[in-house]
């Protein structure tokens, strides 16, 4: 038994090394590396997936795994949460063949290039068969684990562990409705009939000042963690104790790289905060749920970087830095928070970001349902466009090519962007009740209790427990999408006047 | 005989696909990584070592490289290169145990640490233990391996495959008793009496726009190649298409940043001119010494970029670009080119330089003979210093704790440092002779018929000959310090009148 403890802990040691070497790489490729590089950097990445994986699913491994779980009431606490753990994840592993794994990795390298292209034409025709083949490696996946349920649990389970589609179709439902209705009295108010197209410019220098004093103020330290730019933003850890953030300066407004900023570093913030002496280097020592990912950084982002007691503190350094001055802190506030149909996901407001994701949901569990084709897509995203937000896409790029999700495989990750703002809302409806002072710290800029209660009441747990629980022990229930909106409906209806 | 061929490159591929990852993590240290990222970031590149090391040293590699010697003669030209410069490298990896890869790799990490806790306490004596146990780990690593003649022969080897003390001794002792000779007379002439010290003030912005403009005259494609920022320059080759050049901004003078990139360029023009298609993922693709690699950044470093003519060329760019402007070109080239004894190799001019790597050499080779011990270094040293410059450091720190070589076992390698500046000079003697319009071209900043030369005649040969081989095919002679004596008399006794 000893000897199958030191070695199960050996190997998660390797593996979550190869982890932080794969995510150099990835890192490295979006941020620095040469545009000639990307060739060989594929190389290099399929060697340490190969590697890693090979690691995962070998008999050895399984065969020490087997020896624990049939002496798990022998183990310590700490090493029962780890083999239980360490079961599932290799289980499921072992599932899947490696010539799948092979045909998965080249189709969607061969999708990506498709999905540029087409995107390169403004035609989605370029990229339908590959989405197509992608289709059906993800049911010939569903296959392997075969969750119960329909096929799409399944694919919800491995960025979601135990959320099902029956779960979703009630709460997205609920919040569509929700959702499209504020939408609906904010559209119709006196102040969205006023109100102006957000023109700011600040210039790239100012930009990165404005983003390394706000990644400061979140304590996030510099000898664990770093900004740099890449096209679109993302958080990665390459170590426990290095952690890195990206932005992008060369958007429209300077607004995308401030609460891009904020949004990334929630997310950093998260990964420096999983179980450290006691569970470092184990299957423990990461998240349980993108969801929950998510809403660390949509907790930073929204409830807290997009509040009147934030601008309070912030407004002026704001000025200051970026040289750029408004009107007044009242007429400002509004501005960040404007409101307003859109057609690009990445670019919404908080209050319609979620119907774009319920939008690809809808569509994603039906194809996989089969209940309709690929074909479709175009002509379904604009009837859900038009329901939801009363516009249309112009063109394909604008329309269903703009994300790359799907050509990289990954049907069933959306959602994980919805769920992450319900819960978020669900940490700020807690936070705001046992903390009295909330408000008044945050005018401060001092953000320090704040960040201890996710160390507490969610960071520490990794993945002891799953998301849902989390959320049910630090908030007192579990997912929850009436939160989120009675949230929503308070901030803009009293933004908008209605 | 087939399948022995495919094994052997297949294992090539992938021993060149870690080098790239072993490579990115390194550069990643020393450019980006946050400080506490270290300890971790040790761990990764262990591993990618282990993994590298144990297939170079697998008993099924060795057995099919076994196969296609015993059928050397059926093989094609290019796959008998390959197993000839196969058989050789992992001949000697087999000679050294792993329990000696890892107590080399333990003792100098510590090593490296304790050389830096003595550099900020000044004081020899803290690393001077740790020095011992390398030099006797040294010592073993020669008994592994065992090449005829002293102990160094085998330490030189590693990185100037067939050069021996005896070649040495000679070249340096003549290259010695003539930079002395030179030196001396410079010191003495009236123009070095009234030279001032360099004291030029270049803002950091400008700084790197320099750079970055000799780095695309130099024809380093920004799709390929890239600067970045270290405390010690370095280039490094992530992939055949990924060559990265560090400098250093932060310096005294403008000069080192501007001088340092040049130098790497030279470094990554040689990478990027490796073998291609045929040889590509191959032992062939490499240099074949490290005093060859070195002749390529020294050429372009001092053979050209500290010549008249590329001021001619250069000299207005430079003023325009860096809003620094000095008397005239005349004096200029003079100021660039000054003669100075001095403490620190780094800092050395082109003229002293090589006389700091002989003195490390004398050191290393009577350490290895046993004719000196670590502890009598200090009082050595200084003498040295003494006879060959007339000054001598006043703490450690200016002293023999400068480099961190030793303190990462890297004994036998600063040899290469004058290797190459006897290289570059023979370089540039043969096109000089080769190419008429040289001066011209280089005055108008047309360096493509250099490069067109170094490819040709040096940079795609790779491993398939030693570096004294490809001078010798490429200049008419081989290694000959006579020709670097000869250029430095010319170029220095008409800058000093002497």
């Amino acid at each position: 038994m000893k000897e199958s403890l030191d070695f199960i802990y050996k190997e998660q040691k390797e593996l979550s090394t190869f982890g932080g070497i794969a995510a150099l790489l990835g890192w490295d490729q979006m941020t620095h590396m040469p545009k000639m590089g990307a060739a060989e950097r594929s190389e290099q990445g399929a060697l340490i997936s190969r590697l890693s994986h090979d690691k995962v699913i070998s008999d050895n491994f399984w065969k020490h795994i087997q020896i624990l779980l049939k002496n798990l009431d022998n183990l310590s606490e700490k090493d029962k949460a780890v083999v239980t753990r360490l079961v599932k994840d290799v289980e499921k592993s072992r599932k899947i063949p490696s010539d799948f794994v092979e045909r998965m990795s080249r189709t969607t390298t061969l999708s990506y290039q498709s999905w540029e292209d087409a995107r390169a034409k403004n035609d989605f025709k370029v990229f339908a068969p590959h989405l197509g083949k992608i289709i059906n490696l993800e049911k010939e996946y569903c296959d392997y684990i075969k969750l119960p349920g329909p096929k799409y649990n399944t694919l919800l389970d491995d960025y979601e562990e135990g959320m099902t589609v029956d779960v979703l179709k009630k709460e997205f439902s609920f919040l569509k409705t929700n959702l499209v209705d504020i939408l609906q009295k904010i559209m119709s108010s006196e102040t969205y009939s006023k109100q102006e197209k957000i023109d700011i410019k600040v210039d790239k220098e100012k930009q990165k000042k404005l983003s390394q004093i706000i990644f400061e103020k979140m304590h996030l330290p510099n000898e664990k963690a770093r900004i740099d730019v890449s096209t679109h933003p993302f958080t990665t850890s390459i170590g426990i104790d290095d952690v890195r953030i990206t932005t992008n300066y060369d958007r429209d407004s300077p607004l995308f790289s401030f609460f891009s900023t904020i949004h990334e570093a929630g997310h950093a913030l998260y990964e420096l905060g999983m179980p450290g002496e006691e569970f470092k280097y184990t299957v423990i020592s990461d998240s349980p749920s993108l969801g929950l990912h998510e809403s660390q950084s949509r907790f930073w982002e929204n409830n807290i970087a997009r509040s009147m007691s934030f601008w309070k503190y912030f407004y002026s350094i704001f000025q200051n830095t970026s040289g750029y001055s408004y009107s007044n802190l009242d007429n400002w506030y509004k501005l960040i928070n404007q409101v307003r149909p859109s057609l690009i996901r990445v670019e919404a407001d908080e209050l319609t970001y979620c119907l774009h994701v319920i939008l690809r949901f809808e569509l994603e569990v039906d194809l996989m349902d089969d209940k309709i084709k690929v074909d479709d897509l175009p002509q379904l995203w604009n009837e859900k466009m038009n329901d939801m937000f009363g516009i249309i896409p112009k063109n394909d790029v604008e329309g269903l090519l703009q994300d790359m999700h799907w050509s990289g495989g990954s049907i069933g990750y959306f959602p994980t962007y919805a769920i992450g703002s319900i819960y978020s809302s669900q940490i700020h409806k807690k936070i705001s009740e046992v903390n009295a002072n909330l408000e008044t710290e945050i005018e401060q800029g001092n953000f320090q209790n704040i960040l201890n209660w996710l160390r507490e009441n969610i960071h520490k747990f990794g993945r002891l427990m799953t998301a849902d629980e989390i959320i049910k022990n630090a908030c007192g229930e579990g997912f929850n999408s009436k939160i989120f909106v009675d949230y929503l409906k308070n901030k803009y209806f009293s933004l908008y006047g209605v």
